[in-house]
């Protein structure tokens, strides 16, 4: 058992001595012009993707778990230490890419995002609160397209096809009507071949005007980044202005927005315009897809998406520089930061360096989506996987009580017991079989808890290598910062070595597989399933979906990532389980269908006493007081 | 009539050469370490009061208007085109207050707020867009507000008494409950003199714990900084998990949130903590109002606001420092650029400088305001006030047809009239003579437009000067930049010179005057009314607002901008009317109480043809195009 005290996550950060970030990015390869200041101790970070071209790209580590406890088990912060490591003790040079953590849950019951102990972001203060203002930007946007989407619907039911047409397309002061140029992607999608307002066919132009959206089909919700429950589920429009014209909806939290996805998964600013005009919001009532750029929108969302395209540079403890950007849900979306961070942090680091990347929940959600999903529009391939485990969720999987956040963690969980953990460690072992399916080397860590014994960690260090781990450490950087991650850097250096010469990463599935084959090859491969059971609304929208061309597209399971199964309270590894597809959903912008396999709760609440009640700020230093 | 043919907006401002941003800033006064980098065009400013407290204050000018037109006529353009006369030709130290705009509206119908024509402040998509951040920061701060009110109300009908409590004051690791500050500032406003929460009897906790809202009384609203009608009036708490607990409310759009008039109005940090911890969002059913702190939220909320509130720096075209800070609404909040830029501006240009600054819409809402609330909290005087005039409001004023946003200007605006111009000069006469209720100074600014006539022009000169207007001049700047107001620099450096000896500013109205008596003087003075008309709800909440001590906060009418009374047709100045008043609300954080005299539109729609049509981004060089 350990005896050092550690003190709270703020107390170290606060404590911890910043290096002027732009000594980061010097120190990092970024030249002057291509830093964008946000204050001391933030920059974002223009593209250095063409100027380092003819660099070859860096060793790719993904960082990813198995399934957690609610609490978490400190996957962040692995990657932090594990970065620490590389960076200030082997002297690699490295680089963290992170997700922009959530700010809404900041002030319910959740903890901090930038990693825990010594092996944290820091100031951790502006990693969890505003950063840049990439996830306003995406609350902007993704506002403007739902206001726009009841907006039109309410101006076609209140106008006849002429006015509307006209009104669409005014006369300009030389007394002409004109197109502008996303109306003309419209016409041509439309199959009209035509570019004066004026030689448009009445039946043209009322084709062209008319969205003629069904309400039943629309998917987009309006988003805010706050942990507010009276939203999940409202009615709109109820206005004496709006005359009636009340709708059903709701509120998700910003970072399950469409285009927090396209955020992360966009290569440019080029193919981000085109991403975010191809949103798909709802259909028309002839069964056709209505996408942003049918609404006229996909210019003003990339305007207001510009800024957020770039990465934000920010430092660890350690002094070592972290990309922070994008952080899409990892249920409906895929989880994973930006693939545009991951880009520029290879190139910076070049051949011999080290990107460490992490991956939402677990390897059966975050890390296949990495792979399936991330890597193909990125065109990366990862070198090696790393596998958080904790004997506090070996043990949670092996048959002890459950944990449940802000109660008391049972005292099973501080008494040794190796048959907990033997139990426990088959979620391990399929862990592991889930890396090797994508053809990299997997070496697991053990993340150490105070309350850990040593037998428990004999134990697991010993089944993760009997089980075809490429090797297995315990890691103290909690405690100890990079200094305890050393042992799982070299396994990592190690690891990627094995895979210089040949890289054999792979996909689980193939492009033209048919949505249904992609989703039991997931649910088979990596859930251990016996399949899939469609419900009628998904059977129907992969019907849709297929006769629309998306059946090209990977797909994105919204799963627990509480339990390999679709039931969070089933705990370790299950067998003879179907996971049901209730219904499907499009993200046609960011690029994949997400098939919902159980309730996925998009917006979460406050607590009775939420952690806001902490929080304060000292007025004569202008420091956050109680921020976890 | 004018033949010089003038660019877009946003092609003057993309064409302007800029100066590092620094670089204004150094030429300003502001030290190296009082910078904080946003890009390269913004950066904020640490505070500098204290570092410059022996600095005497420089000249203070504010800029008014007549009533206008819906189409705006030029009132930031004159104050940003003043600044650069003063600063760049007639070489006095200058600095520009200007508030920062809503972003909704920029992709609505709505101009920009950046000036326009060659007296601007740049880049004006940076300065319509996003600005740093503070918008979003108060989208965030009031939306956690929302949700917690909801959050509480849901939580206290779920639980007894007794888990109420605890829930509120967990154990901590000692075994021991406690309470954080925030708690105690709300034992304190109960009388329950203790410190220990097992010292409470049953009915403590229960008074302690229970706000025990009635739902009836919230005022607070949500708010997005979005043109979303849909939101007017919605249904909340329809999901499953709420069980039934639905209620009517609706969005605002951000900037007519409190917590941004408290932004406007605070002074330091120390008072934007009190003031966000006193805001009232509603009342309990014992009639006992309910503030942010006994939400345990005035800490967290000022967190989220830490950085809004120091002020951002940007340039104008002629590279003259620009402040930009704080945008309220004009009706139901005070319509004026913040109070700490002014006194960081005024302590910057010390006692020869000008700063400059703008009071919302026409001399009866934002002028009376400035004077009444804004200089009541701050303790500044101006010296001058600058009355923006255009003949084209004149005319609508004494006759011409309605002016209507998206529709073609009617003929009589581009056609000489005399008589219109003499009818319509009535009521710059009856603004004049609202400033000098005041006691100071008016320069009266005929704001030049190409369709102006000569004739009209010495007409209009001619009134201002025979009405009290300190001196009256034709000013060009949109055209032809700070050269074009050169004219009117020098008669606002002449009128704030006759108040060097003595500056004879006063209020309208005592703090010690009843509620009614104040909005009556308001009323008959400014509007030229006979009096008001109080509803009945108004009188009720008169009396509540009264034994809550509120009777002594500034009056802030929430009324037309359009016209001098309260119905937006009425043309010119009135006799014979008096305001009704509605209703009132109590803004208790900012500081006012605001009667409302008619339907006052809190957040915009989107038109037929949103303006976001024309804006997209260029590709290649990354350039926003379409912008206005």
């Amino acid at each position: 058992m350990e005896a050092k005290i550690v003190p709270s996550d703020i107390e170290i950060s606060q404590a911890s001595p910043l290096q002027p970030i732009a000594d980061i990015a010097e120190a990092a390869g970024i030249l002057k012009e291509e830093m964008i200041p946000y204050g001391e101790n933030k920059l974002k970070v223009k593209d250095v993707r063409e100027r380092l071209q003819d660099q070859k790209d860096g060793n790719y580590v993904v960082v990813t778990a198995i399934n957690p406890t609610p609490l978490g088990e400190g996957k962040s912060t692995t990657l932090v230490g594990l970065s620490q490591a590389l960076g200030a003790h082997l002297d690699k040079k490295v680089f963290t890419c992170m997700r922009q953590p959530s700010q809404g849950p900041t002030f319910g019951i959740k903890g901090g995002a930038a990693g825990g102990g010594y092996s944290q972001v820091i100031p951790m203060e502006e990693f969890n609160l505003h950063l840049t203002g990439d996830i306003h930007a995406i609350t902007a946007a993704n506002n403007l397209c739902a206001a726009a989407i009841d907006a039109r619907m309410f101006h076609e039911s209140t106008q006849k096809d002429s006015p509307l047409f006209n009104r669409l397309c005014p006369k300009g002061k030389d007394g002409k009507r004109s197109f502008v140029p996303v109306m003309l992607k419209r016409l041509k999608k439309l199959g009209i071949d035509k570019e004066d307002p004026d030689e448009l066919t009445d039946e043209e132009k009322k084709r062209f005007a008319r969205l003629d959206i069904d309400p039943d089909t629309i998917t987009w919700q309006r988003v805010l980044d706050t942990n507010d429950r009276m939203l999940r589920k409202i009615t709109v429009g109820q206005g004496v202005a709006e005359k009636g014209r009340t709708r059903e909806t709701g509120f998700d939290i910003t970072v399950a927005s469409e285009i927090m996805a396209v955020l992360a998964l966009t290569t440019s600013l080029q193919d981000m315009r085109e991403r975010l005009g191809n949103m798909v919001v709802a259909h028309s009532k002839a069964g056709d897809p209505i996408t942003t750029d049918d609404l006229g929108l996909g210019g003003a969302l990339t305007v207001l998406m510009k800024d957020a395209i770039w990465p934000t540079l920010m430092q660890t403890i350690e002094k070592t520089p972290v990309f922070v950007h994008a952080g899409p849900f990892a249920n409906i979306a895929h989880g994973n930061s930006s693939v545009i961070c991951d880009q520029m942090a290879l190139k910076l680091v070049g051949e011999d360096g080290y990107v460490v990347t992490e991956a939402g929940f677990g390897s059966d959600i975050g890390f296949e989506k990495f792979c399936n999903i991330k890597c193909k529009y990125s065109g990366l391939k990862p070198n090696c996987a790393v596998l958080v485990v904790t004997i506090r969720a070996l043990k949670s999987h092996g048959g002890a009580s459950k944990v449940t956040p802000g109660k008391s963690i049972p005292k099973e969980y501080s008494e040794e017991n190796l048959d907990f953990v033997r139990e426990g460690a088959k979620i391990m072992q399929k862990h592991i079989e889930n890396v090797g399916k994508f053809g990299i080397p997997c070496v697991v860590c053990l993340n150490k808890f105070t309350s850990d014994f040593d037998s428990e960690i004999e134990l697991v260090l010993q089944i993760a290598k009997e089980s075809g781990a490429f090797d297995a450490q315990l890691s103290n950087h909690w405690a100890d910062g990079g200094a305890g991650a050393v042992d799982l850097a070299n396994s990592v250096i190690s690891a990627c070595e094995s895979t210089k010469e040949e890289n054999k990463f792979n996909f689980l599935y193939k492009s033209d597989a048919s949505i249904v084959e992609k989703m039991e090859t997931i649910a088979r491969e990596i859930y251990g399933a016996d399949g899939i059971e469609i419900e009628e609304e998904a059977k129907k929208q992969i019907e849709v979906y297929t006769k629309n061309g998306w059946d090209s597209l990977p797909i994105c399971m919204a799963k627990t990532h509480l339990s390999l199964t679709s039931d969070p309270s089933k705990k370790g590894v299950q067998s003879g389980f179907k996971i049901p597809i209730k219904s499907i959903r499009a993200s046609v912008g960011a690029g994949f269908l997400y098939p919902l396999c159980g309730d996925i709760m998009t917006i979460p609440g406050l607590p009775t006493r939420p952690g806001f009640y902490d929080v304060d700020i000292d007025i004569d230093t202008g420091k956050i007081q109680g921020l976890f």
